[in-house]
């Protein structure tokens, strides 16, 4: 990959002298800044922008180590076959009418895929804006040379876009408003060859990139991409486009990308420890942040609050419980430190309104901002710290280098709201971004980008734990055999069994066929029994009136064992079961997902399970960290904790149940589901009720 | 309140003719724009600024209208007695140190509330930033001259800001932005006297005000306030600080307030049609787009996107979903029209990527983004339309004047988002803002408020309809003495009792003292039965081992009898119920809440009431709307569906249960609390089965 990025000749292929035309831009964005050998090729011209200009790659003089292809689509094979003739190790398609255009795009991009099968050539694209790299000065892309003139500010956030307009807008905007440093901005677009896992494995070498943002429609390889982020070093932040069903459909005709079911993308990312974005500003400013405090500072998310406006202190408090900070107690010191500063009637608590303090030191050369700062630095109790001030004609000014370097030694963000005169903001931008200070224009975004630096340690904890090793879960032959012949959902016996020898505690159970076999079995199992009817295809059991619940003695056992018969025309068998008393009723199930392969799944259980719809994700195999934090993130994690007299779920013994159901999807690939519905949770622990297994 | 937005004449007591002190603001701001007559005064000067200057308001030759009172705290009373010596008939107080400083401040702001006592003076303040009016030019305010040199930006959006520094903050941040045009900022500091239901009433006969945005900490009359925002015709939107438990704590501290509980405010809010903001820039956003489109315009909130990047599209979808908007389904003759724009292989559909229409008529004089958007307009089924697009340095630019006229002509808002160069963005806000075209610099942002304009209606619906009138509800004399006598909790059976008298569908049950009569009644009632021990003070009676569940027939009752009077020591009595069945247990419920008064509650009920704490408030009395509006916003409003073979629950009965709850606590304000848990979904309809009314 490194000839993408640091190349020592480039040719563009589709080079154009008419200074309005793409292909002129990429030539010029070279001129201007690349300081390697350029070669413009277009057979209708002998130089260009006075470079001499050749018919093809293949009369280029030098080695080439990237080509550029701007020519229009249907001659990019061609330029490609050139390019593999020519031996150019990497190509960047920024032509776009590929697969993005339909039919007949999609010819072309099958046409392209069988010539790159012919060599190790890399394919960067097509349909896309190429790469810009700040640090190395490279603009290889067809952006308008001027757009560019304010100079691009080498940083340390490398962003990964599946989208050429927004990767330029990106760009444009971060320049134009000076808010942070740029690593690498690489558009991907159609990602015929070059993914984002690619780009992830090389940003992990790559010593200038702290933070890795993405805008994706779609995941390519999702068990890859979920496994870079486990391992990921360094803050990765994700913009999923298309979560909805509508922006998935979107997705879908914009670069022809499968854009999957959002909760179980959501749940992966989760569980990877990676930060989602939702807006693209915002995952900008999240990753501006993380590129300053780019490892988790210590504590537990307690923010103190430094203001000059007791309702920025109000509306700021709100917003740190909203997204799970928490607000610091200050130690006796530290409000002893405070109380100096401020007039005795004030009473000094987080938040802290400064005002009084300033009016009561004013001309008497203290400077009480950086005073009381200094005080809440100090406190062991305060993991952060959020300042709120005004910009412009405010007795109120930061000293930007100086909250750095407080911050730089105490090792504790500071991140500054600042509201007001629009220059005198754009100015405090400035500074702050000079001097590594995060500063944000709205109030709520900068609690939410430090509440992303301060949790980004809990996630990292998570992804940084290995999988265990797979362990083998034997199926005896018969089911083996059911597996590999059967199609579509097997019944709720059969479906058990399996279960039952991947190690999964299910209710005690006997099938039988005749009334005899019926009371028998009952008077083994003990009552309160239920009894169930099966039969082919039955999934709907209670639907169709085939579960009688509470049978308590022999008599009713026949009567039920009767009548079940009877609705199943003497068709089916009868299942008899254990009663399992418990409150809590969950499912628990597996599905294969088109991105990310086997996934488990958490969920609210039993009649409430359509009510609240609150399920969790994760990839398989779950290692046992990460199924306890599957269960932390189930939305409902409340169930699991034991109320009105319910035990508390013993969450190690539950993980080895999540656990397993990912191992059966990754050992048995003809299983397409698992579903367990109920899982009570039985004095004795959980324990599935009814489940069903679907086979492709 | 006249006199304070149109005086003929203003006195600024502690006037200074020190040009860095707020005394010598408010006189500046006044001569530089106040068109009536100004008085200075301050014992310590004869003239000042060129005006002569008096050493009280009696001096003051002509009549007063208004007093700007800006001297140290001590000082006010005796400012304000002066005030009414004179006869003024307002005194805005600018000074601080009153109850927000604590036991202190507290004092004079008790001594100002018995000077006040003695005459018909309004106040405002103190602890305020008085009053910014752009349209009349008036700047009634100690904000630094020089802060205003951009000059004020007329228009229609009015301001209640309860903290100075914000005041003045909001109105740099709004006229250095050039964003929106604002009526009146009026900052009401500590609210002695004039509040926000004051300045309401006030903007209700405003004509040049359009929409009212509220900052609040603290509401000083909640069911005034509500119902002022019930009638209001003019959209109000609220940003509600002290909404966390910390939160609470702060503002309680900043102006000595009441956050209240903020399930309860939130209800209120919903239930009134207001808007709740949560961000300060963000409750500016939505007002500013509320005045362009104060009246909700016609539809049913189908969107159609229209951008030039496919990302930005496919995001968009994501939005608009996520603010309970829908993507438009464009009809064959708006499908037609634009795919005469685009090139034969481009599938259209909404979201509408525009770009390869721009690359196929490029050059040909088209301008395909208006094209598109006249077809989009003349689609019945498209209610608004959402623009992206680039600032600066892109073929696509927006035609501010042409969009406004569009969205006039069509009746549908026209929202756009702009991502880009900040000096050209810059550029396109200001044009926007003179056309009236809503603009943003964030996606989110701008379907965000896109969704208020297009909610807001339904809102009003709701709000517009009256209460219905009391239904007395009698309650027998036993009863009524029982609430008049009685303190804390009464026992189920009595709570049962009184809401049967209120027309509250109850459990049919018996209470027994003797064997014999829990027998004899047990038969009347017929089994399966339920039993609870009734002791004093009981209210925990599951966790005491004091209810009976399943009893089926005489010889269970009788166990049940004897084994209920030994665990209660033969000190207590038998309740004998009906078992009522039902899938679905709600809790209804009436609080007495410290702001809004008698509040209805609905929540999930039984034992899944901790885990899923959703419950939704509405102030009463409720109309039969405002009932069915309270199930709407009830989170888990699938309950009332019915599911798995539950009936749904008859909204029109339900709702009567509900205005019934809200009565009860207006008739009768001894009941402090109403809790009815669980109120069961049975198939003849809800039936309450267990309940605790308590008393103050």
């Amino acid at each position: 990959m490194e000839f993408f990025f640091t190349p020592k000749s480039v040719a563009v292929v589709g080079a154009s002298p008419n200074p309005f035309k793409g292909g002129n831009f990429i030539l010029r964005n070279l001129i201007n800044r690349f300081k390697g050998k350029i070669y413009p090729v277009n057979p209708k011209y002998q130089t260009m922008e006075g470079l001499p200009c050749y018919p093809s790659v293949n009369d280029i003089p030098g080695n080439v180590d990237m080509a550029i292809i701007f020519v229009p689509a249907k001659q990019v094979p061609q330029a490609i076959e050139d390019c593999i003739a020519k031996g150019i190790p990497g190509a960047m398609i920024e032509s776009a009418g590929f697969a993005e255009i339909g039919a007949d795009g999609e010819k072309l991009h099958r046409q392209l895929l069988k010539v790159k099968s012919k060599s190790p050539i890399r394919l960067w694209g097509p349909n896309c804006m190429g790469l810009v790299d700040a640090v190395n000065n490279h603009v290889f892309s067809f952006m308008v040379p001027e757009a560019l003139k304010d100079g691009l500010i080498p940083g340390h956030v490398s962003l990964i876009v599946q989208s050429g307009m927004l990767s330029g807008g990106f760009l444009m905007d971060i320049i134009s408003n000076r808010i942070t440093g740029i690593n690498k901005v690489c558009s991907v677009g159609n990602k015929i060859d070059v993914d984002e896992c690619d780009l992830m494995e090389y940003f992990q070498k790559d010593d200038q990139t702290k933070v890795i943002g993405l805008y994706l429609e779609s995941i390519v390889d999702g068990r890859r991409f979920i496994n870079l982020c486990r391992k990921s070093s360094k803050p990765v932040v994700v913009l999923k486009g298309g979560k909805s069903a509508s922006g998935a459909e979107a997705a879908m005709s914009h670069t022809a990308s499968l854009a999957g079911n959002h909760r179980v993308t959501e749940g992966a990312l989760a569980q990877a420890g990676v930060c989602e974005a939702e807006d693209f500003k915002q995952l900008v400013d999240i990753c501006r942040c993380l590129a300053i405090y780019s490892k988790r500072p210590a504590g537990k998310g307690r923010v103190a609050i430094l203001t000059a406006s007791g309702g920025a202190g109000i509306v700021a408090t709100d917003f740190v419980e909203h997204f799970n900070l928490s607000l610091a107690q200050f130690s006796d010191s530290t409000q002893k430190a405070l109380e100096k500063l401020f007039p005795h009637w004030m009473p000094v608590k987080n938040p802290v309104d400064i005002w009084p303090a300033i009016e009561a030191s004013m001309g008497k050369g203290i400077d009480v901002f950086h005073e009381a700062l200094k005080a809440l630095l100090y406190d062991k109790g305060v993991d952060a710290i959020l300042m709120a001030g005004f910009a412009g004609n405010s007795s109120v000014s930061f000293n930007m280098a100086d909250i750095a370097e407080k911050s730089s030694v105490s090792g504790k963000p500071i991140f500054l709201w600042l509201f007001g005169l629009r220059d005198a903001a754009f100015q405090a931008q400035t500074e702050a971004r000079l001097h590594g200070v995060p500063i944000f224009q709205e109030l709520g975004r900068a609690v939410e980008c430090l509440s992303a630096v301060l949790h980004q340690k809990e996630k990292t904890e998570v992804s940084a734990e290995k999988s265990d090793a797979l362990s083998f879960r034997e199926l005896p032959k018969d089911l083996l055999n059911i597996i590999k012949t059967a199609h579509g959902p097997l019944d709720e016996h059969v479906s058990k069994m399996i279960l039952r020898s991947g190690r999964i505690p299910t209710v005690e159970e006997k099938i039988t066929t005749t009334l005899d076999e019926c009371l028998t079995a009952a008077d083994e199992l003990g009552y309160p029994l239920v009894m169930k009817g099966i039969v082919l295809g039955g999934i709907h059991k209670t639907e169709m009136g085939l579960v009688q619940l509470g049978i308590s003695e022999r008599g009713s056992a026949e009567k039920s064992f009767t009548s079940l018969m009877e609705k199943m025309k003497h068709k089916g068998r009868v299942l008899l079961q254990k009663q399992i008393d418990g409150k809590v009723e969950l499912i628990a199930g597996m599905l294969r997902d088109l991105q990310f392969g086997p996934c488990v799944m958490l969920g609210v259980g039993g009649i409430m399970a359509e009510v609240f719809n609150q399920t969790a994700f994760a990839v398989a195999p779950l290692s046992h960290a990460d199924a306890l934090n599957l269960m932390e993130r189930f939305p409902a994690r409340k169930l699991l904790d034991g109320f009105r007299g319910s035990p508390p779920l013993d969450r190690n013994k539950f993980a080895e149940i999540l656990i397993a159901l990912g191992e059966i999807g990754l050992l048995y690939p003809q299983i397409k589901e698992i579903d367990i519905n109920p899982m009570i949770v039985a004095a004795s622990g959980p324990v599935a009720v009814d489940a069903t297994i679907i086979l492709d």
